[in-house]
């Protein structure tokens, strides 16, 4: 659970969007609220790992949140500043924060964007593609040199519109992140554990599956887990949960001396519950804001949350 | 996990429905089905113990039923047969079996239904009121000498047109059982955890929340408990899941050595298991064929699905 579990953590790469959210949340209307992918990942990886970002951001991200990565460990050098303005997504959460609309979505600079990873970046031995688009995933994969475990995330987007690369990029990976509903769309079936099977079936060797206050479930050849969601009383904001609960998992795999099931479902806990801490503010503001002692306090609860014997 | 876990059960009394279902499933449609909360909770506890039910039923119910349980040694003496029809209920599921919708509710015999407990009924230790009238619960009740588990069941339609007498019946329970979105609805709160809390200051020391195939969180005074449910390929048919899991899990208490937070646990991955077969056939069809060799399997899988160190 510390820093100091290995001396020497596995490198993590992590390709995502960095962006401008315009929240509308039940709590009030939240604007150019930093947020991305990429962002919320290498925020929760950086708990347990110095992560590598490989993104792009316009003329108009705020250098305070680079600076705040690098003081976190996370290398930012990969992070393109093109000409034009930062990806920006708006959304409205429902009342009970359990479902949301996209407003609008602005790709800016994001539009032409190719990812090209520093040198130092491309003997990464942990790779997380973040939900982008899956071309862009598998530019990013062809330039790495010998990842161990390449994990990707994906939308309803790219399951819809571009479906054959995303197939060809399933084929690349060692593990999938997708919420329940991707799931069901990737797999054409309403069934969770038929629908896992057929995705295993395309290339993942594990799939994790996000179901929001529900959980997390976990599927391989030989099983499932199941990490439920820390019960929480003060959502503010769900926006970049996924993410975290993605860095986090990995951040957590590339201290893990070995990468097994018993760390892949300590993983989901981890990354189920940093995700709870992330929920907690507005954008990353919570997130930023963890320590090591009250992750573990709350890790412990969960624990407790899946012990019979109590 | 057998039927010697204790020589002597404690005596488990069980007030519910016994009702023709007529569903329209996305296997088909099945008429005359033998369903209602108390059929179903009987048959369930009767893995573990020989419930006693208190319900009513018509002169077409059919004798068979009664045979069934009979031969699982429910004690059916408290089944009264009424001149007039046995209660119906029509349902339409949706494709995936996630949702349902009401089509026809014909109370007949239930509508007059006054529960009167015979002599021996009313020493049972442990009570399970089922979905009925808060009036009915009241009843069965006041006719018990001293139970030491009360655990009530409700639903949305209580909830919202009998809350006074529904707040009173709560007020002499230990348990309650719904589903989440019968437990937002009571606590007039969509947050779970505040929810939870606030039904726990209505009378109950114990809640649990049934979320269908997210599973099921235990709450009390002390912390919090989450069952996963079983992941299941063949689905076929809901009804009556919820009374299943009730049923095994005040069955498996009545064998408990002691009702502690332990046999609690135990009991919610108990009746989850339970609950799993049920819904793998039309009606109880697929829960009267359920073996204690079975049952173990499963449960010995949902325990997988909870361990970290695999």
């Amino acid at each position: 659970m510390t820093t100091e579990q290995r001396p020497s953590p596995d490198a993590l790469l992590i390709v995502g969007s960095m962006a401008f959210d315009d929240l509308d949340l039940p709590s009030g209307a939240a604007r150019d609220v930093v947020g991305g992918s990429a962002t919320y990942a290498a925020v929760a990886a950086s708990l347990y790992a110095p992560a590598r970002i490989v993104a792009v951001v316009g003329e108009d991200f705020p250098a305070d949140t680079l600076t705040m990565l690098g003081s976190r460990g996370v290398d930012c050098e990969g992070v393109e500043r093109a000409q034009g303005k930062t990806f920006r997504w708006a959304g409205r959460y429902a009342a009970n924060l359990a479902s949301r609309e996209t407003l609008d979505t602005q790709l800016n600079v994001f539009a032409d964007f190719r990812p090209k990873l520093p040198e130092h970046y491309r003997d990464s031995k942990i790779v997380l593609l973040g939900n982008i688009h899956p071309t862009l995933q598998l530019e990013v994969l062809a330039q790495t040199r010998s990842p161990k475990l390449v994990v990707a995330d994906t939308m309803n987007f790219w399951i819809s519109g571009e479906r054959k690369t995303l197939l060809q990029m399933l084929s690349k990976v060692d593990a999938l992140v997708v919420n329940d509903e991707e799931l069901r769309q990737l797999a054409e079936d309403h069934n969770l554990k038929r629908a896992a099977r057929t995705v295993l079936g395309m290339g993942p060797k594990l799939l994790i599956v996000k179901r929001g206050d529900a959980g997390a479930m976990l599927f391989d050849g030989d099983g499932t887990f199941f990490a439920p969601a820390y019960p929480l009383e003060s959502e503010m904001d769900p926006t970049g949960a996924g993410d975290t609960f993605a860095g986090a998992i990995l951040g957590f795999l590339s201290r893990a001396p070995r990468i097994d099931h018993a760390a892949w479902r300590q993983a989901l806990l981890v990354g189920a519950t940093v995700a709870s801490f992330c929920v907690e503010g507005v954008g990353n503001s919570a997130l930023v804001e963890l320590t090591h002692a009250k992750l573990a306090a709350r890790l412990r609860e969960l624990h407790g949350l899946l012990t019979v014997d109590a």
